[in-house]
């Protein structure tokens, strides 16, 4: 058992009382974070005086800073370099989506990303549908081909390792919600990626970390001020996360909606989403203005390069030709019928990564593996009308024990009822 | 390492939210903590939670009694019992005198005292300065000698257990100032006891954990409330602890002040606090009112009948006769003189402690061994003029290294320069 510090308990006292904690203190935290020499429960009550104290946005960036320098971290080029992070959805692909739309227009992406955990994905696990391509990228494998091709996406290993330690603890400690801990344990993983500017795609909803709508403007504003701080650019992008964004929640099956969103022929409300992303980051990035940006995206959408785009980076990684008529298929399949008619009155994005995350798409803990074929197929959306007997949603499955318990969750994702008001998919755009 | 616990999750964003906790979690939180269920980390983060939500009455009581409930718990028999305790002093050698003189005055205590740690001492180590004492008695050993002689005193050993977990951690966590925590600590010990009636010795000032009395008096206030709240009576004395109580502090040292006090020779100081603490014992217990009580012990003390019945408790737990002849004395003396002259406008207690604990009187961790023989005789307290070259204090020492090290805080302990402004003895009496 690691031994208590007492100048540690020195800054959890000031925390406590609500005094200042100076920048060199919290750099001298991670340090002894990382060497293993502070105890759990020693962490555990600064986290929870950071709950009820909060912290400074100089002390946010202070922290944020020393986590980022914990590990490994990027050192770009100079370049029209901007990154995209979002806080978790479900059927979320608007990386895949956004990510190579802007490159088409003239931005550069070296993205460090991760895997699913909860109830969210992960952009790793959903690339990893695709055959053949390699997300073990060596930093300079990464700048390079972000250089050469525009983007390029590998998943993080040896970043920021002393948030993985926070982390780990914020769980079982309650502290989840204190919003400095959320903004430095986002933040320094995108500081250590190296890019000077960033959009944060803030999920707000019943399928979101954050549930309530003003949760995520304060940590919007929260994530802009402390990147603002770090002297970075940034802008937060607060979305909807009632019901999944697009029609499909599984690795393969978003990837092909990705690629079918780049064609043209994808659902509204990814696509907007992801051109709201793509627009700020070129424009965040001083690549175009806010009017610009939206005309090269729609041109690079019509003239097919967005989608080319993500071809050329997915073949650039080691994916084969024509890699999306590859993706893998699961065997099986089971419909989810509408008992009455109606309208949906409502679709729990929670229901539905619960219902697709049992069938194998994602983790409950970090051990569970992944079957990138299985997912959920939605036919139907919030506000469309429905018959009794009409297929809502189909499952995807290889496993006829999994598909049992993922009934259950998705039995209870569709409410049919009344037309419910229609609400808007973009809830605020913060600078 | 241990599990996070769901269930614990839950009490602790409870209480991190400000919701009551139901007494049935607090009773399964402390058989959890006995069985080695719960990690630190999630102790920790509830003890930081309770320091900024606190709790109410009855949730304290609920704690306090299943702390009580997880070790030993004496059951006394019917009769005028009372217990005290002190939140712990320097010189603190109220038990000696105030258990004694109550017993002579008609009541029964039964009591399991604890062993010095930190700046201040325990009873437990001064009474094993008497030679040939026994202080490690069983329950039938203890009930049976408080009454046969009125009182007797033991080693606690293992009484509420639970505190001990929670104790360890509160130091390095910042939560040691937490009201309900140290509330739960110090009557959970209490109720263990059995006794039906408490007096708490509230200590306030430099040399108390209490620095403030505003401090103490809410911790008075607070241990009284959940004493009623479970069902016993009790009164607390809030006493002031700038500069020591009597003019010893040390474990033989403090046991003959001790004798000479109840043999009516003492320091004025200590005999008004053991007074005060004596008649509130007879009070609280039933015995006598307030007056009634205040001559019967002024009567036993001129009877020698209070010192007659300290040594009559000694011999029973196995001291020989004239024990307080036998005690024993470090072989060699070191004076701090006067620099200068005027009046003591300053002792502080807790440098007094460091001075005597360094000498070896108590220890800083559990480890460290006690020598009986050292310690520190005052010749000034605050108030009394003093020219320059007279002795303020008499370092009593066996080792030299020590004492060079001893003398660095006996050094500081005295200020003199203008007479103060005398100060109340007694501060407060809450009933």
């Amino acid at each position: 058992m690691v031994a208590a510090s007492l100048w540690f308990t020195d800054l959890i006292v000031r925390k406590r009382d609500g005094k200042a904690v100076a920048d060199d203190d919290w750099r001298r935290f991670v340090e002894a974070l990382g060497a293993g020499e502070l105890p759990d429960y020693q962490i555990s009550a600064l986290l929870m005086a950071v709950y009820f104290r909060g912290m400074t946005v100089e002390e946010t960036a202070a922290l944020t800073a020393a986590m980022a320098a914990s590990g490994e971290q990027l050192v770009l080029d100079e370049g029209p370099y901007v990154d995209k992070h979002s806080t978790g959805g479900v059927g979320d692909a608007v990386t895949l989506v956004a990510v190579p739309w802007a490159a088409a227009c003239g931005a550069r992406i070296a993205k460090l990303s991760g895997r699913s955990l909860g109830h969210t994905g992960g952009t790793v696990d959903k690339l990893e549908a695709i055959p053949g391509i390699n997300l073990s990228l060596t930093a300079e494998e990464l700048k390079e081909q972000a250089n050469r091709v525009g983007c390029a996406v590998a998943e993080a290993h040896a970043v920021a390792p002393a948030d993985e330690i926070i982390y780990a603890l914020r769980d079982a400690t309650a502290t989840v919600e204190a919003l400095p801990l959320m903004v430095s344990s986002i933040l320094s993983k995108k500081l250590a990626g190296g890019a000077p500017a960033f959009v944060f795609d803030v999920k707000a909803g019943r399928g979101a970390f954050a549930k309530e709508e003003n949760y995520a403007r304060e940590l919007g504003g929260s994530l802009i001020a402390a990147a603002k701080a770090s002297g970075r650019k940034a802008v937060a992008v607060i979305t909807s996360m009632d019901q999944p964004l697009g029609r499909t929640v599984g690795n393969a099956l978003e990837v092909a909606e990705a690629v079918e969103t780049l064609q043209g022929r994808g659902p509204d409300d990814l696509l907007e989403v992801s051109a709201v992303i793509a627009a700020e980051m070129l424009t965040v990035a001083g690549i175009a203005g806010p009017e610009e940006a939206r005309r090269r995206l729609e041109a690079t959408l019509e003239k097919g390069e967005a989608f080319a785009k993500l071809d050329e980076m997915a073949r650039a990684q080691g994916a084969p030709a024509e890699w999306w008529t590859r993706l893998p298929e699961a065997a099986k399949t089971a419909p989810v019928k509408a008992e009455r008619g109606g309208y949906v009155s409502g679709l729990d994005a929670f229901a539905v990564a619960r219902a697709a995350n049992t069938l194998g798409a994602g983790r409950q803990v970090k051990e569970d593996v992944v079957d990138p074929a299985v997912g959920v197929v939605l036919h139907k959306k919030a506000g469309e009308p429905v018959s009794a007997g009409d297929v809502l949603m189909t499952l995807r499955y290889n496993d006829d024990e999994r598909l049992r318990r993922s009934l259950e969750f998705a039995r209870v994702a569709f409410d049919v009822g009344e037309k419910p008001t229609p609400r808007p998919l973009i809830l605020g755009v913060l600078r």
